[in-house]
């Protein structure tokens, strides 16, 4: 998992900005995690705008903290870029 | 404008949330505003889950105040829905 994902707590995530240079650079990158979270069932908080992306990864529903799973699609959605 | 949207101050925006039955509508909606907003060349803040969706619209860069523009665009995104 990369560096730039930051660990929070209360309550336990995953979070990390991402900016880009133009729109299409946006959204070029947002439908690539659409085809990734539908594949893995794995949905992230995202909010965007023109030039950039806020991610978060919540724990998954039925477990109390952050998994090695989380981290490795963190590490999935880093390969994306 | 639907009465949905809320007017907020410091700073003045538009805010909207908007809830779907499940990802493929949120998706659905997602792709309709996507294609709004460029042929508007107006770029709202989104965050979306799996099943919804928060719209920030804030006044545009070169004006100090929401106008018509803007109250326009947002009947515009209530269309899509």
């Amino acid at each position: 998992m990369n560096q730039s994902w930051t660990q929070r707590q209360r309550p336990e995530r995953l979070e990390r900005r991402i900016e880009f240079t133009d729109y299409q650079d946006t959204r070029n990158f947002l439908d690539k995690l659409n085809t990734l979270s539908q594949n893995r069932e794995r949905f992230p908080d995202i909010s965007f705008g023109r030039t950039y992306v806020n991610l978060t990864l919540h724990v998954k529903d039925n477990m109390s903290s952050l998994d090695s799973l989380d981290h490795d699609f963190a590490q999935q959605i880093d390969d994306l870029l």
